[in-house]
């Protein structure tokens, strides 16, 4: 009597659900499938306690006020903090003990909206929510069918309408890959027009230059005008969330507080990320790549808030390690995730919501070692409690690629996550005794009422995991997952029908995108 | 600036290891990748509160008191369980609620040790320990060489000798596949006397015929005499642990029965352990299969404490979902894993050791399925607080299948939460702000004193992740994870060393094998 058992026989004839409490279950599930984003229902899963989180505090003020950081090549930002308080010399800004964390709880709000052009897609970013959005800036695509190749504008537009097709992601995303066939000065108008064309659910705006950055703010007005002021915080609608990056150690270069600065004071959210392969750009261990980041994130964040207090600022962790053989980033492995677990709690304490995770994973291929790493992953991410989760889906080989395959896989698995940070139903549907006793000793569940009643909407159902017996499975060509997924995105792809989008808008923000690009030259660098 | 960035070129001279601290961090990390058992250093991750946990305890007491359990085919279970004060029906017995709670506490041990014949390997089985043992009970292997094909008991020897040499694995386990080549009555022997010969890491008993657990038991005896007394204790060594599977809803029958009697009078270990396909064997909500499962498993392991006061037992939960299309087993989906995450804490409330989890799969290849559903149950069991993890490697196929590739990716992944359960270390050393203060903004820590220091043993390293460039991926062949599993099981077995072992215990073994075989006729059913 091993654990491995034949597979059971499924209920012949399948009786409608039955009962209310079914029926009702029934309606939450599907109603589930399409939520504008999760609402956990799961506790937070945290690695320290009370004491650890307050000396990774000490630690990250230790850094702001010893070591400090550098806001390079902009005196506007050197002015702001010197009028504010800090010790600049040169381009370094050194913080007394708790005046980033003072900034930003004075004015950083605790969660924020940020709206679709589609009201049914606004999602609420912070509290217990999480958002999922596709991987972001790959210069390659890869597919079983082409292998790997640049990007294109086409691949642009089939990732923004698988990500509109999946249920299981909340967001557009940003920069889903680069589309390296258009001139790099002017791609970020298509990028934008895509997510606003192909999709109706909420995206990202470009960071690659402050005047793209005021691009895509531009377009966002025409697309959501003319209300453009929330109507419960009196401030301009967050239309766009935007991704920082620091380049650390504790360095913010020109380009990105350029676009913090536009988008701070248009009250578009900012996402401040410390991107940090620890062992190069933080230490080879946890709790200083913690305290680094933690450091260098609020340095950022109490920055956006001095800029336009109370503007929506998001705190981002990437951390992945480097092979310290040869200086590849890997991902997947237990550290990244110690870093989550401890980076979601200390974002929670500071009380401003929480950018990380991902599918993240080194391999180039969506195989077994992309699958456990995006797992190892994902799963930790959600059991933290990141609110803004970026590289959900598509993500190969450290970013460099995003897959086409892999991106209905990991849409598949953030399906999942959705279940799981459901929780436990406790109802009396859920405890389901009235099953127990109807089947009693020795019996099987499959006929019974209650099984019927809620058949359809039990259990997570992958359309990728094939749970068919060898010989069924051998039959139908012995696929893998990556050969079933290929046939997947390309039904979805075929399936796609666009979102509305009003004649007049479409005309509008066509001819803002055809005079800005007669405005200057090409660039191809 | 978007996340992905270019590999980090490493430092190229490496200096040694300096600084003290580092050293000895360097030493414990060494002696960490063979510890014989994991001893958790972070929380357990639990999804139900207080309110639940009661609930689910309430609903297990009506299950037993309303409904019953069958123990069938047993006169003496009916008999023991009237003496004790139980409504025996016929075969059914109900019970006073509370009463299988109350006999459980009154003797089980929280925690035992299963004592290995190397010293050096003997485990503590409960409280924050987790010990990791391979797959159990596949008919079938599977290898990229020769797809899947029957097991054979040279399979069995080679899965023995792949669990002796993986740091990351602490037990052989027991019916690592099914020796189908041998006769069905005797196979046992060969591997009971596999388990000793090949490795020294403690194993389990045969369970499927009380005499072949009367065999296991005299094997150990032999393998281990002359003392056969616990030191601590004073009770008979617990040289086995055994997997009693109940034949869920609410069963158990003679054989299961028959075994668990032999082992609990004996002092061996017995793993109750309910085993469901929700859907099927159980309710198809995750709460109904819970109270079920604690149910069950309640009135063996009360069984084995009145048979034995003291004997020692652990809570076994083992609750995949089958899918409602094809009747099929699923795995790695949310529900089981929220099956897991609330039955280890109430194993916990209950005071006895919880089995759980493992790398269980439904796909019958080691493909991205196989590894999205492995790392969905088993980075669960390490977070909800599994003791004893059966089925961590190997895996694949619903466990109709034990796979060399799959196995030796599992042992990485294994190997992985060592290092994820050993937590964030706080020294010093971990904190690292002596590192952060000596780089400095803009530069990178490759070089630093503190990254030279611990190089060796910062960030877990895996043997099969291609963490390269995509350029050197492709020019070494482009394999995917498996392919480069099958080079490591191949390597492994290449270099595998026998542990030592007595001759004149080797002869003994050999010599009761031999008379118990010729003693009755082989029968292949």
């Amino acid at each position: 009597m091993n654990d491995p058992q034949p597979q059971v026989e499924p209920s012949r004839h399948r009786a409608r659900p039955s009962g209310r409490d079914a029926k009702r279950a029934a309606r939450t599930a599907r109603a589930a499938s399409s939520v504008p984003y999760i609402t956990r229902r799961i506790p937070y899963y945290e690695v320290l306690d009370e004491e650890g989180l307050t000396l990774m505090e000490r630690n990250a003020d230790t850094i702001l006020e010893e070591i400090g950081i550098d806001f390079r090549e902009d005196p506007e930002a050197l002015a702001v903090w010197k009028q504010a308080g800090a010790d600049v010399q040169g381009e370094r800004v050194h913080f007394p003990r708790g005046m980033c964390r003072t900034i930003i709880q004075r004015s950083a709000p605790h969660e924020f909206t940020q709206h679709a052009r589609n009201p049914a897609r606004t999602v609420v970013i912070g509290g217990r929510n999480t958002v999922f959005a596709p991987a972001y800036g790959s210069p390659f695509v890869r597919n079983l069918d082409e292998g790997r190749r640049y990007a294109r504008i086409e691949d642009f537009r089939n990732f923004v309408k698988l990500a509109y097709m999946a249920n299981s992601l909340h967001h557009s995303g940003g920069t889903i890959c680069e589309p390296v066939d258009l001139p790099v000065n002017k791609r970020h108008l298509d990028m934008v027009y895509s997510h606003l064309k192909y999709s109706d659910k909420p995206f990202m705006g470009s960071v690659t230059h402050p005047e793209r950055a005021a691009d895509s703010v531009e377009l966002a007005r025409i697309a959501f005008g003319p209300e453009l002021t929330d109507p419960v915080t009196g401030r301009p609608k967050t239309m766009l969330i935007n991704l920082i990056n620091v380049n650390s150690p504790m360095t913010y270069d020109a380009t990105m507080l350029g676009s913090l600065k536009v988008y701070a004071r248009a009250n578009q959210a900012t996402i401040v990320t410390p991107f940090i392969l620890a062992g190069a750009m933080s230490p080879v261990t946890v709790a200083g790549t913690v305290a680094q980041t933690l450091a260098e994130a609020m340095a950022g964040m109490a920055f956006v808030q001095l800029l336009n207090p109370g503007a929506p600022v998001v705190l981002g962790s990437f951390a992945s390690s480097v092979s310290m053989q040869s200086g590849a980033p890997t991902f997947g492995t237990p550290e990244p995730a110690l870093v989550l677990y401890s980076m979601a709690a200390l974002a929670r304490r500071l009380g401003v919501p929480f950018r990380s995770g991902g599918s993240l994973c080194a391999s180039k291929i969506p195989d077994a070692q992309a699958a456990f790493e995006s797992a190892n992953t994902l799963l930790p991410s959600c059991l933290a409690g990141v609110n803004f989760m970026l590289h959900v889906a598509g993500w190969l080989e450290g970013g460099l690629s995003m897959g086409y395959e892999k991106f209905v896989m990991d849409a598949d698995q953030a399906g999942m996550m959705h279940t799981l940070m459901a929780g436990v139903d406790l109802s009396p549907n859920g405890q389901a005794l009235d099953a127990i006793r109807e089947v009693g000793p020795g019996k099987h569940f499959l006929g019974c009422t209650h099984t019927q009643a809620n058949f359809e909407t039990a259990f997570y159902r992958s359309p990728l995991a094939d749970n068919n017996s060898y010989e069924q499975w051998e039959a139908e060509g012995a696929t893998d997952m990556a050969r079933r997924a290929n046939a997947l995105w390309k039904k979805q792809l075929a399936e796609y029908v666009e979102p509305p989008l009003e004649p007049a808008i479409d005309e509008a923000l066509q001819d803002f995108i055809a005079r800005k690009k007669a405005s200057f030259p090409d660039s191809m660098v």
